[in-house]
């Protein structure tokens, strides 16, 4: 790899491997989204607007827009833009917060629910059945990449992380 | 993983072990960007503008603005943010593309050079030097991203293939 090459030229030699995998991460998260779009395509999806979707799928259908942005880590008016295509589409509908007027609710409808249903299929055989690698090699990954999120004090799972919140424990979540 | 177990009561339980690597990546490189932007703060960097300064520094210097959102893979108009911050920051500077009246060169100043050096040297010391790993869980991280690189035939470098561009192999690269 050539950033490693020219690390270890440069003298940072103690830290080219840490580079090399930061590096790959990087690349192989760029890949996913690539084959992920290339997957969603034919429904008319993105692997974005997918995990928008797939948050609100396990969350009882809806969350607050604000706690969306925080969930997805992406900026609020990325979190705009993807809601507004969405809600274009019918998949999902605003709705105003119960309790806090600044505040809306993004809820998912029965056709944005089919159609995650469907999301869900295809990436599992497009994308999840086969990352190239033994299941073995799949293990070890997880297991590796579970021990930086560790070092790092993440012990909340991002979108992995389903079904744990409410409307409820929102409050003022739009105020960010 | 609570993404792993909904998977397996679905009934998915092929793919819970790919979905929970892919999710794993996903976050792994949520937290990346996170500890990298902690370590950029105190010299006002981010590291998507780090990203993009790398690029310049070792391609001579300098890229045309279509190049650099086919290489950090990200929207042109995320391109022209980040080029339009680091302008107003004296680190690079446009200019018009000699032979391509339609695109712009991006290359970057003394003082860009100067401060891309010492985030090198941040990184380094707060990242790419320990990721929580041993050096032998970081070969084998290597390794196994490699492998799923090369599964999706990813045989170019990203951010790590520098130095193999120059502005004469761009011609055109504007018009995308």
């Amino acid at each position: 790899m050539e950033a490693h090459r020219l690390w270890i030229e440069n003298g940072w030699e103690d830290h080219a491997d840490g580079l090399a995998a930061v590096t790959s991460i990087i690349r192989v998260r760029q890949l996913l989204s690539i084959q992920a779009d290339q997957a969603l395509a034919p429904i008319d999806l993105t692997f974005s607007r997918y995990e928008l979707l797939i948050h609100l799928y396990f969350n009882d259908g809806q969350l607050p827009m604000g706690h969306l942005g925080k969930r997805l880590q992406i900026h609020q008016t990325s979190v705009t833009t993807l809601v507004d295509k969405l809600e274009a589409q019918g998949l999902v509908r605003r709705t105003p917060h119960p309790t806090d007027r600044r505040s809306m609710i993004v809820q998912i409808t029965a056709e944005g629910r089919a159609l995650t249903g469907e999301a869900i299929t295809r990436l599992n055989s497009a994308l999840f059945r086969d990352l190239g690698l033994t299941g073995e090699e799949v293990r070890t990954l997880i297991s590796v990449l579970t021990r930086m999120r560790r070092f790092w004090g993440d012990f909340e799972g991002s979108w992995g992380d389903f079904g744990r919140e409410s409307i409820g424990e929102s409050q003022g979540a739009g105020v960010e």
